[in-house]
């Protein structure tokens, strides 16, 4: 979202769930068995969260504090530690 | 997925997540902010959620106990509290 | 809940998190670091879903069907399906 | 945890939560039914995730920027962001 590297990894990623998310949409329409469905759909919950693991690490990066005007006043071990707990729930 | 309005209710829910996943890859490609990002797939995963609530429901009403072979077999207030306990968690 | 051993397990499971809670207690007590306090209800709530788990499954197991009125009547490979994907979710 | 204030509504928390579990270890005992104790676990899963909310919220506020060091650094709007999304995935 804030580089080029960023936005493109960010991206590659939701392409792949809207990829799963139409695999579901041909599953139900083919008539696929509910644990085929539900497979399916705990994968997209999985990927989901790891996209959104990934902009809320790139919204405690940049934008809790403007390293501009701030420069080093973020703490990265309190900001990995916050992380680290996100990222156990998001799961 | 076991009756023609039942797969209709199920396609209709992912077509319209499909549609969600596609409004997050549009923001991204825009730059939107973090926040609306983060808002939005909080929403796709609310929307996930409900259809695995509902898959998971039919498999606990149509598979869990085969009602031809035996009729009036799956105790209905258990199932119901079942649902009830999975709906608190898939949220 | 069921049998002897069985509520056995769940509260000996029960008891090792009401330890697990006396001990975020003391560290709030003792003014411990967010970081270790966060920590700890990570675990607790893990420790939570695993006691829910088990009676999820013991519900699924024995309170779908009576098993004395509809012998064979569960379809033990849709329970299992149910199970994994209910533990998925409670993670 | 960082003022009295704070540890003593942190700490009516956690033992209103350990009275909580001890209920369930009654109702085990007592061998209740598994609809009774599937709402009680749900109910501490509930007040866990209620403190760890104020747990991470602390740690924003008061850990990611030292506000002795850094006065003003931390923006306001992006961290109140940050916890609206944490909070929707405690629930």
């Amino acid at each position: 979202m804030h580089t080029i590297r960023d936005k493109q990894r960010l991206l590659d990623r939701v392409r792949r769930i809207r990829g799963q998310v139409e695999a579901i949409e041909r599953a139900l329409e083919a008539e696929a068995g509910c644990e085929r469905v539900m497979h399916q759909i705990a994968g997209v919950r999985g990927a989901m969260a790891g996209l959104m693991a990934e902009v809320v690490e790139d919204h405690i990066r940049t934008h809790l504090v403007d390293p501009a005007k701030h420069p080093g006043a973020l703490d990265i071990e309190a900001a990995d530690e916050l992380m680290a707990v996100v990222r156990t729930y998001l799961k």
